[in-house]
């Protein structure tokens, strides 16, 4: 396949772009990779995805694919050859989609609220959902794993993907909230994971640092203060 | 497979446990249901679906499964033989996840805010936005049915169930907000479908009729008054 037939347009603080990147890269697939505008929303975004506007936008050949998860899905099933993704066993696959949609749809929006909440009180709440989310994964952990490294087993699977593509913003948060999250003494096996997943070949150059998320917010809210004046 | 082994643990007027009632009739798999209390919740429940305490909880031997969408596809992966549910082309796959999605996090939402809204002009945008959602769906309609009966094409298929499983819900709107939705000249594709849909032999005994699922309302709403007193 023509590195031109496999384009991913999107933006590097997305942990929904870098998802699809990670994707990528463990099944080996050259592509091409267009940087989408912050502002006004590029012609190419709107016109294929005219439903959310939403990067990431994956395409293959003419056929564009919105949504970071259906993208992962479709890469893992359209190529075959090279390491699978999702487990194969149906139950193992099943267990894997639970917590994603866990991960997306609960953990994820406390985390981004622990991240701009006010007041010591809401904070301290904030960080008391998110814990008890990580203790949760941690047991996810445990079972998915079987003792191997990864939610995945041996190799980076969906799970995988889909929780660890947040981990530059849960490094953001601690910063920020000043709170230690992944907790060695308290969730040794995310802990560890967390290291060995970001130090891996098809992740280290994908997941952006806090530091320069954390530059990137400032020069966001800059900006859309400058807008409003 | 005895029956006992394949249980669904659920309650007759929620979509989530009616999409995966007829994905087991799709499929032609004898299963026990058992009815989930209203309150307080059964010890089977807490102990099987411990992250969201929700229904429907799907059990294939000892092994629980929860989340509507998380059962459907486990379905379709672990009894291959029998109709498929997804379609069997990747890009096809990714079409159908897109819109359930779609379905899930954006227009249902909708639907369920027009059921309580107060005042004239919530009423009204909320309407423009359920319409306009329905307007998209009849896009998705022509784009994954290719002039067959349903989204899934001559069977019904992922996203058949997960939208179709809301179309009780989607009358009792219709009835309480005094407003047509299905609207044969605006969206002759969806409303025929949704008649074909509501009687097809996997559909019809399961979808709750929108007069029951409004008298189950008020029972439960005069529950609620009750206890607040």
């Amino acid at each position: 396949m023509a590195k031109s037939d496999v384009k991913l347009l999107g933006f590097w603080p997305s942990s929904y772009v870098n998802r699809v990147q990670i994707a990528l890269n463990v099944k080996s697939i050259d592509y091409e990779f267009v940087e989408e505008r912050f502002r006004p929303k590029s012609e190419l975004l709107l016109s294929s995805n005219p439903v959310h506007k939403k990067i990431p936008v994956f395409f293959h050949g003419d056929k564009p694919i919105c949504e970071s998860l259906v993208i992962v899905q479709y890469i893992d099933e359209e190529w075959t050859n090279g390491p699978s993704i999702l487990p194969s066993d149906p139950y193992d696959r099943a267990v894997a989609r639970f917590w994603v949609a866990y991960v997306d749809e609960k953990w994820f929006p406390s985390l981004g609220e622990l991240r701009s909440a006010q007041g010591e009180e809401a904070k301290a709440a904030l960080i008391e959902k998110v814990v008890e989310g990580l203790a949760l994964l941690e047991e996810a952990f445990v079972e998915c794993s079987k003792g191997k490294a990864y939610f995945g087993g041996d190799s980076i699977g969906y799970l995988d993907i889909a929780f660890g593509s947040f981990l530059g913003w849960l490094k953001v948060v601690e910063i920020v909230a000043d709170v230690k999250l992944l907790d060695e003494a308290k969730i040794p096996g995310l802990a560890q994971w967390a290291v060995r997943f970001s130090s891996n070949d098809a992740v280290k150059d994908v997941l952006p640092e806090p530091e320069k998320l954390i530059e990137f917010v400032k020069i966001i809210e800059a900006r859309i203060k400058a807008a409003a004046k």
